[in-house]
C-alpha cells in the first residue's frame, strides 16, 4: 500500500483547478483534477483508518438537499461533512415553503449565509436535475457577488438526470484498487450493460457516468442494451469524444453476450429507456397519474421480453477467464432475493457481495475530496498539516 | 465600519439583563438589551467574517421546536447554534409521542437534560402561540429548581402569534447598517402597510413585530391597512406607548399610499385580519373542515377587494425622494412571479432583491446573540476572548 | 456524594469484557458489567455536571435507527452522543429505500462506513425486534472481518420486543441514588404490576426489563398481572433463575393489593398480554386492518375489566409505611389528565412526578456510558483523561 507521502507526492505534482469550482459533471474536469479527486479521497481514507482527524473546518454547515429517496448516498454525505467538520443540516421539502411558490434564486441565498457546501441529488426528471443544479449555482454566484454571502458554498451533485459523479468517482476508486492503479486500466475492458429487473423508471445517471468517465483512462468500454434502452444521445457522443481522445474504446452493442465476452468489469445494471424518461418526465409534470399507470404498464411488458439480460454464472463464463470483477451501484435486484427475476443471479452476487460493499465504501471520501479540494485551494498542505498534527480521532 | 474593539468597547457600556431571560417580546426588553443583543451579533458576524472560530460551546444540544413549516427561519437557527458550537436536534412531532396526551410540562422536562437553548415557532392559532413558549418556560423553571435539569435552557421566539423578534431585530440591524447608526433612525418614516396577496391566512407576528420594535428607536411608524385588517389590540396599545416613551410617532391609516407618503423605509405585506385569525382558530380547534373552506373562500372574496394595495413604481414615487427602502421577511409574493397579482411589482421587488436578502441574512447572527446573551453573563468578555484566540474557522 | 475519584477507583476494581460488545439484553452483561455501566454514567454525569467536557470522540456518526416512535429516548440517545462527541445521523426508513427490498445485510453495511455507534428501537413486533438487532450486528460483524468496514461499530438496543435496557439500567441508577447504594438494594421489595390503560398494545419491554434486572440485585421482584397479561415466558424464567442465583425472591401474583403490601417500590404500568402481542403481530404482517381493529375492541373489552388496577392513594397505603417509591418510564396514563382512568391516580402521580423525571434524566448517561464501554477498552484511564484535562463544555 501507497504510504501517506506518496500520495501527497502525487498531488503536488498535478495543475489542477478544482477549488470553488461545483462538482457537476465528470467531463467538465481534466484528467489531473479527477486524480486529484481520487488522491484526496485516498489520503483522508489514510487519516481516518489511522485514527488521525481529518477535521479541517472548526464548524460550518453542509446542506444535503434531496430531491429524491437515499440512503447510501445520504449517509456517505452525512460521513463525509462529519469526517471533515461540518454538520449537516437537511433541506427537507415536506418541511418547508419552497412548494409555496419561492423560486430558486432565493432559497439558494436564504440556506447559505453559513454554508460551505450543499450537496444535490435531483433525478426524477429528465432534463430538469442538471439544470437545477447550474441554477442553483448562479443563483450562489448572484448573492456572493452582490455581498449577500460572505462565501460561495461549493454544490456537490449527488446524482442528477445526466451524472453520478460520486458514484462513478467511488467505482473509479474501487477498480484503481483492485487493479493496482490507474496505468493498470488502460486497455481493460469494462461491460457497462442494461439488465432486466421487475421495475421501471430507474435513473440513467450510473450507466451515463460510467460510459463517460471510464472512457478518459484508456478503458475499452462497451455499452450494451435491448434495442431501445438507449441513453441520452449527448452523453454517448462525451463518451465517444473520451474514448477517441484517451486511447480508449467505445461501442455500443445490442446484446449481452457481446459485451461480457472476454471482459475484465461487468457493470449490469436496469435503468429506462431514454425515450420513456422524456414521457414520463411530462407525465409527472401534467401529474398524470392514469398516464403514469399506463407508461408504467407498456414498460414492463416491454422489459419482461429481456428476463434473459441476467448477469448469471453462464454468462460470467463468457468473461476474460470467467474471473471478470462484477460491479454495482446497489441495491441490486437479486434474482430470488430481492425479486424473483432480476439484474443477477444470487450465486454470482454472493461472490462478488463484498468487492461491491467495499466499492460503496469508498463514496464518503470521494465526497469528502470533492469537499475539501472545492474549499481548500492547496488540498496537499491541508492534508499533511492533518498527518503532521497526528490529532486522534478517538 | 467600525473594528471589533470599538462594538465591545459599547456593549461593556450597557447595563443589561439578558443573561438566563428567555427572549419571547421585544417590549419585555430594556433599550439598552435590544442595543446589546444587535452588538453582540455584529461582533459573531465580524468573527465569521474574518474567519475566527465563535465557537463558546464544546459540545451542548439546541432543540429546534417547529409547530409550523419553515425554511428560512430553521436554517438561521441551525446556522446559528452551529456558529456557537451547540448541535441542533429536531422535535418534530409527527416522529413523537407528543400526540398521545404528552403535557407541555413533561415534554420540556424530557428533551432538556443536556439541552443549553430551545428554539420554538408556534404562530399558527391566535392566542396559543406565546402562551405555549411561557408555559414551556414554566416548566422548565420547575424543572430547573426541582434538581431536574442541571441548568435552565434558555427559550428562543422563532415566532410566535404576537411577535417575530429575530425577525423583527434582523430587520433592525438592517437598518442601523443601511442608514448607518440606530441614531440616524431617529425621525425616520417606517410605513408597515398591509399588501394584496391571493393567499390567506398569514400570521401577523410580523406587522406586530414590527410595530412594536421600531416604535422604540424615536422611528415615525405608520400602520396602514384596509379596513377590517386589524392587528391584536394589545399590540397597537404597546406600539403607541412606546412611541410616546422614545420620542417616535405611531398613527394608523386605512390607506397605502398615505403611509407610502414620504417614507424613508416601507414594508408591504400581505396579513389575514386579526378578527379571521380569531375564528380560524376556532376551526382548527373543531378540526371543522367545511368552516374553514368557507372562512377561506369569504376571505379570499374580501383580498380581492383590495388588489390596489400593491407596492407598485407610482407607489414608491410617494416616498421620500422616490428612494425609500423597500423591506420584506420573504418570501414575497411577487405580482407575475410567484403568482398573479400580489404584494410587490416585479419591477420594485427586483430592484431591492438583494438588500432583502441582506436583511435576511442578520437573522442568523441575531439568534446566535440571543443564545449567547441568555448563556453568558459577560457578552464582551466571551466575545474578546474568541477574538484574542483567533483560531481559524477553516 | 461519591467523589469523582471514588467512582474511577470502583471501576478499577471490577473485571469487565464490555469492550466491543452490542449491549442488547442486561441478562446477557455479568454483575461487575452492569456495574460499570452504572459507573461509567455516574462519572460522565459527575464531569457534566461540574462543566468539564466528556467529549472522547474528535468526529464521528451516530446512527439511531427508531422503527417505532419515541421522544425520550431519541432526545437521550442524541444528548449521549453529543457528550461524547459523536453526531447523530438518522435512518429514516421513510426517506430511504429500504422498504424496496434491502437487506438488513446489507443495509447495516452501507451506514457504518464511518460509524461508530447504532442505536435501535423496534419494538412492535414480538419476536422481531431482538432477533432483527442480532441480524443487524451478524451483518457488522461479517462486514469488519471481510474488511468492508475499518471498525465494527457497537450496537445499543433503544427497546426491543424482549428488553429496554436503557430504561431498566437508568432505573436502576435511580434506585441506587434513591436508596443511597447498590448494597442497600438487597432485600427491597419492587412491585412491578400491570396498571389499568384506555390504551392497548404496549410493549412488554419494561416490565420484562425490570423483572429481568432487579432481580440481579438481591430485591424481592413481586410481578403482578391479571389472568391472561403475562409476559414471555422465556423472561419469567430469566428473572427466576437471576432471582435464585443472587439472593433475590422473584414471584407471581395476580392481585396489584398483593404485590403493593409492603413494597419500598412500585412500577404500575400498563402493556398488553403476551398472546395478544402474539396475534397482533400475525395481524400487523398480513396488513389485516379488520382483524387488527377487532383485536383491539377485543383487547380494550378485556383491559375495561380491570379498571380498579390503579395505582390511588389508597393502594399507596399498603406500601411499606405507606411511603413506598413510585416509578414510571413515561408518559403515564394519568387519571382525569391524559385520560379519564388510567394507570396512576393524579394525586400519587403528582408527588412523585420529580422523581419520575430524575428517573428519567439518568437516562442519557446511561446511553452515554454503554456507548463509552463498547469504544474504549479502558474506560477508567479515559474517564480519568477528560477530568484531568478539565477542559471547560461551555
Amino acid at each position: 500500500m501507497k504510504s501517506f507521502n506518496q500520495i501527497i507526492e502525487e498531488i503536488k505534482k498535478l495543475k489542477t483547478g478544482l477549488f470553488e469550482k461545483d462538482f457537476l459533471l465528470t467531463w467538465d474536469k481534466t484528467q489531473d483534477e479527477l486524480k486529484q479527486t481520487l488522491l484526496v479521497a485516498e489520503a483522508l481514507k489514510y487519516l481516518r483508518d489511522n485514527n488521525i482527524s481529518a477535521k479541517c473546518f472548526d464548524s460550518g454547515l453542509a446542506i444535503s438537499n434531496f430531491r429524491d429517496n437515499s440512503t447510501r448516498t445520504r449517509f456517505s454525505f452525512a460521513s463525509a461533512c462529519n469526517l471533515l467538520g461540518l454538520e449537516v443540516q437537511d433541506l427537507d421539502e415536506g418541511k418547508s415553503q419552497i412548494a409555496h411558490g419561492e423560486t430558486v434564486r432565493e432559497t439558494a441565498n436564504m440556506i447559505s449565509f453559513l454554508t460551505d457546501v450543499i450537496g444535490i441529488r435531483d433525478d426524477m426528471f429528465l432534463g430538469a436535475g442538471h439544470t437545477y443544479m447550474c441554477e442553483f449555482g448562479e443563483a450562489l454566484d448572484d448573492g456572493y457577488k452582490n455581498g449577500v454571502l460572505p462565501a460561495r458554498p461549493g454544490i456537490v451533485n449527488l446524482q442528477c438526470d445526466i451524472d453520478h459523479p460520486t458514484q462513478a468517482m467511488a467505482d473509479l476508486l474501487h477498480l484503481k484498487n483492485y487493479f493496482g492503479s490507474l496505468e493498470n486500466l488502460k486497455g481493460k475492458k469494462i461491460a457497462m450493460t442494461w439488465a432486466y429487473s421487475p421495475s421501471y423508471g430507474k435513473p440513467l445517471s450510473v450507466p451515463q457516468g460510467i460510459i463517460g468517465l471510464m472512457t478518459r483512462f484508456g478503458m475499452e468500454v462497451e455499452l450494451a442494451y435491448p434495442e431501445g434502452y438507449g441513453l441520452i444521445p449527448d452523453v454517448i457522443d462525451v463518451a465517444k469524444k473520451n474514448a477517441s481522445e484517451t486511447g480508449g474504446k467505445f461501442k455500443v452493442v445490442n446484446s449481452m453476450d457481446e459485451a461480457f465476452k472476454n471482459a475484465d468489469i461487468v457493470y449490469p445494471k436496469s435503468w429506462a429507456p431514454f425515450a420513456v424518461m422524456g414521457r414520463r418526465t411530462e407525465l409527472l409534470q401534467k401529474n398524470d397519474k392514469e398516464g403514469l399507470k399506463a407508461l408504467e404498464q407498456e414498460c414492463l411488458a416491454n422489459n419482461a421480453k429481456y428476463k434473459n439480460w441476467e448477469c448469471t454464472e453462464e454468462k460470467m463464463k463468457l468473461t476474460k477467464d470467467g474471473k471478470a470483477l462484477y460491479m454495482h451501484c446497489l441495491p441490486a435486484d437479486i434474482s430470488g432475493v430481492s425479486c424473483k427475476e432480476g439484474e443477477v443471479a444470487n450465486t454470482v452476487f454472493e461472490k462478488y457481495r463484498i468487492e461491491t460493499y467495499k466499492e460503496a465504501g469508498f463514496k464518503p471520501y470521494i465526497i469528502a475530496s470533492m469537499i475539501l479540494n472545492n474549499k481548500y485551494n492547496d488540498a496537499a498542505s491541508i492534508l499533511e498539516k492533518l498527518y503532521n498534527k497526528k490529532k486522534e480521532r478517538m
